[in-house]
C-alpha cells in the first residue's frame, strides 16, 4: 500500500490515523461484535457515538448552549432550500455572491421569497471578496447569506460582513474547523463534511435555537424542517451513522493535535509555504487577491494551458494527485485541508520548483 | 475479534466478505493511494464504482431500460415528501395502511394533496395484509402507495394490490433484493439501503422514466426533484459515495451467490426453519397471519412480558443480539436479512428450544 498526496477539493484527504482506526474496527466495533454500519441507530453504542461526536464538536468550536448541532443529509445543496423554507418569515433575504455556490444558494432561495444580491465579485471571476462593511442590507431581510470559503476560487471572508443586526447564515463547507470561529456571530453555520471532516453524506448544521420554529413555509417536508431534527437530536429517522462515526473520529483527532488554535497554525504554515513560493515564482502565479486568500484552496496558473496540463500530468506521476483546477478558473488548484500534512505541501512546492526550472 | 449474530431490524448485518474487503481497501482503494471516502465524486475511479453499482443492480433485479436508478439521500422519510411533490399531478393518491411507515408516508403526503386511505390492517395491530384485489381505487389517483414489507409487524405483500391501472409506488426498504421482483409492475420502487444492502444514508429509487418530469409541485426543492438526479445520474451534487461503494460490493456478493433466485431460496430456508419451530413451539408463537409472513422480519412472543425480557437478555449473553421487538408489538423480533447466515438462524432456534425446555 502506498498513499498519495491527495489535493482533491472534496471529497478530500482524511487523517491516516482515522482511516486506520476505522479499518481496524470494521468487523467489530469496540467489542460489540459488529460494524458501526450494522448497528441500530437506537442502540446504546451508537447513541454514545453520536453524543460524543456532538460533544467534541461543541468543545472544538466552543459552541454556546443556545445553539443546536444537527447531523443531516443532502449536502449543502439541500440546505440551499432548507434555509429559506425555515428562515424566510418575511420572505426576503440578502445574498452576497462570491462564487458558484452562493449563486446556486441564491437561485434556490428565489423559489421561496425575494432575494437581494447585495454584493458580488462576479466582475473579476470571483477572485476577491467584496467590501462588506456597509452593504445595503434589506430592512426586512430574514437573514444575510454568505459562502465563507469559496472552494472553486480560493477566496475566504477574512472579516464577516456587517449585517446591521440581521441573522448571518454561512456555508463553511470548505473551511469547517480550519480555524477558531466566534459562533455567536452567526445564526446558522453549516457545511457538508466531505472536505474537512468526513465522508460525503453528512451535513452539519449549527443553528441558534430561536431560529428553530414550527412556522416554516407551507409545504416544507418534515425532513426539511430543522425542528424535526432538533427535537429528535438528529435521530428522527436513521441518520448517516457511519459518516457520523468517522466525523467523530476526526473531531477526536483535531482535539489530540491541540484543537482549532493549533490547527489554524498548521494551516497557516502550510498555506504560507505555498503562497510564498507562488509570490516569487517566475512561472506560477496565484489567481486570488492577496488579502482574500483561502487557507484551504489555493488556485494557481502558469498562464499557458498546455503547460498547466503538462504540470498536472507530471505531478500525478509524482504522486501529487487532483491538482487540476475547476473548469471555471482553469489551471491548477491545491486543496490543503486540515488532513493534508505539511510534508504534502513541501512535496508539492519542491515539485513546482523542479518543474519551473525545467520549463522556464 | 468475535462476531455476534445480529438480528437488528436496521441498520443490520452486512456480509462479512463485504466488510473485510472494505477494511482492506480503507487506506488504498485498488492502487489509487486513497480511500473511497477521500475520492472526488467526479473522478474516473468513483465513476466506475457508481456505474458498476447501477449496472449490477440492474442485472440483479432485471430492471428494464425505461427505468432510472437513483442513489439519493434522506432515507425513506424524505421519499414520503418527494413522492407526492413529484407525482401528485392531480393532487390525489391512494394509500394502503399496513403499518407505521405507510401511515407516516400518508400523513406526509397530505401536505401536498388529497390522500385516500383505501385499506388498512390497523384493526389487528397490522398483523396481516388486507385483501387488495378489488379496492376502491380513486379515479384521479396519481398513484397507489404501499409499504411492501412491514419491518415492525413482520408482514409482507405476497401479491401486489390490483391498482386498476394506476401507478404503483412501493417502499421496499426491508425486503429490497430479498427475492426476484417484476419491476414492470411498479412505477416507483424505493428503499433505504440500511436493512438489506448497505450503510444508512443511501436510498435507492427505481423509477419509470415517464414519471420523471419538470412539472413538480411549486416550491419543490431542486434536491427533491427526481429529474435533477436522473439527469445527473445521481451526481448532481456530492453523493453519499462511501455508502454507494458498499452497496456496490453487496450487489457483487449477491451475484456471486447466484442472484435473487438463489437468495430467495436461502431466505425461504432460513425463514422456514424459524417459522416451523414457532408453529410447533409450546412457548413461543408468531404474531402474524401465516399467509402474510415476511421472509425478513419475524416477530414472536411468549405471551409473558417478563419471560420475553428474560429471553432477550439470555439470548444477548449467548451472542444473539438485537432480538427485542418494536415497542408497538412487544415481545421479540428476529430480522433475518440476506446477510444473516443460515447458521445464525440455526443458532437462534437451538437457543429458543433450550429456553423453552428450561422455562415451560
Amino acid at each position: 500500500m502506498s498513499r498519495v498526496y491527495n489535493f482533491s477539493a472534496g471529497p478530500a484527504v482524511l487523517p491516516e490515523e482515522v482511516l486506520k482506526s476505522a479499518a481496524s474496527e470494521m468487523l467489530d466495533y469496540n467489542g460489540t461484535g459488529m460494524s458501526v454500519m450494522e448497528m441500530s441507530h437506537r442502540s446504546k453504542t451508537f447513541e454514545e457515538i453520536i453524543i460524543s461526536a456532538e460533544q467534541d464538536l461543541r468543545e472544538l468550536m466552543n459552541i454556546p448552549d443556545n445553539y443546536k448541532v444537527l447531523f443531516l443529509q443532502g449536502g449543502a445543496s439541500q440546505q440551499f432550500a432548507m434555509i429559506p423554507m425555515n428562515l424566510m418569515k418575511n420572505k426576503c433575504a440578502d445574498y452576497i455572491i462570491t462564487g458558484q455556490w452562493a449563486k446556486k444558494a441564491a437561485e434556490e432561495a428565489e423559489k421561496y421569497g425575494k432575494v437581494n444580491r447585495i454584493a458580488s465579485s462576479a466582475d473579476k471571476i470571483f477572485s476577491y471578496i467584496p467590501d462588506c462593511s456597509d452593504l445595503p442590507i434589506s430592512e426586512n431581510a430574514d437573514y444575510v447569506y454568505i459562502c465563507e470559503n469559496n472552494t472553486i476560487y480560493g477566496t475566504k471572508f477574512r472579516e464577516l460582513p456587517n449585517t446591521k443586526g440581521k441573522t448571518l447564515v454561512s456555508d463553511v463547507s470548505s473551511c469547517f474547523l480550519s480555524e477558531p470561529v466566534d459562533v455567536t456571530k452567526y445564526g446558522v453555520i453549516y457545511g457538508g463534511v466531505q472536505k474537512n471532516i468526513g465522508p460525503a453524506g453528512v451535513v452539519i448544521v449549527i443553528i441558534r435555537e430561536d431560529l428553530i420554529t414550527e412556522e416554516v413555509l407551507p409545504g416544507t417536508p418534515t425532513m426539511l424542517t430543522y425542528k424535526t431534527h432538533a427535537d429528535a437530536r438528529s435521530l428522527y429517522n436513521t441518520p448517516p451513522a457511519y459518516g457520523i462515526y468517522i466525523c467523530g473520529k476526526v473531531f477526536k483527532w483535531l482535539k489530540s493535535i491541540g484543537g482549532l488554535e493549533a490547527v489554524k497554525e498548521r494551516n497557516e504554515k502550510k498555506a504560507q509555504l505555498l503562497y510564498d513560493f507562488l509570490d516569487k515564482s517566475r512561472l506560477f502565479k496565484g489567481t486570488v487577491r492577496k488579502e482574500d486568500r483561502s487557507l484551504m484552496n489555493v488556485p494557481f496558473v502558469t498562464g499557458d494551458k498546455d503547460l498547466d496540463a503538462k504540470f498536472i500530468k507530471e505531478a500525478k506521476e509524482a504522486g501529487l494527485e487532483n491538482l487540476k483546477g475547476h473548469r471555471s478558473v482553469g489551471g491548477m488548484r491545491a486543496s490543503i485541508y486540515n488532513a493534508m500534512p505539511y510534508e504534502g505541501v513541501q512535496s508539492l512546492v519542491s515539485f513546482m520548483k523542479k518543474f519551473e526550472e525545467e520549463n522556464v
